[in-house]
């Protein structure tokens, strides 16, 4: 089996009002030093090791489904589960 | 300055309804070969310098704010940030 670890973050140049929110939280309760949050979504999938070419598959799945491409950037890390 | 990405994940134990409706949603999508999905966070923050235990006001906002740690688990990278 393969664990992909999916990581999903809104571009640079996308205003992030859920960051701009945590980051005033986290100013409330004192933690000034914070200068800047941003917020995005992590993913684990775990595939089967039939798959021929995951890195294809990936990339379609995040293209098709897990990321709007046109707002957010993704990236991947892809780890080998040995059965136990 | 400091940039922490920090990692909120549902714990084992808890149902994660979100991953399976996209375990659904890539299945109907004809990736077959995904078995698990589970979703979680990802935080990226940048700190000030000048703090002096960068460690323990992590671990601090991931328990006050970050994370719900009743039913979530967190983890997270610190990367030092060189001006340029």
């Amino acid at each position: 089996m393969f664990k992909v670890k999916v990581f999903v973050t809104l571009r640079e140049s996308v205003l992030d009002p859920q960051g701009v929110a945590v980051k005033g939280a986290l100013h409330s309760l004192s933690f000034a030093e914070v200068q800047d949050v941003r917020i995005g979504k992590y993913m684990e999938l775990t595939i089967d090791r039939t798959v021929s070419d995951l890195d294809a598959m990936v990339k379609e799945m995040c293209e098709k489904l897990l990321a709007n491409v046109v707002i957010e950037d993704y990236r991947y890390e892809v780890e080998e589960v040995v059965a136990q």
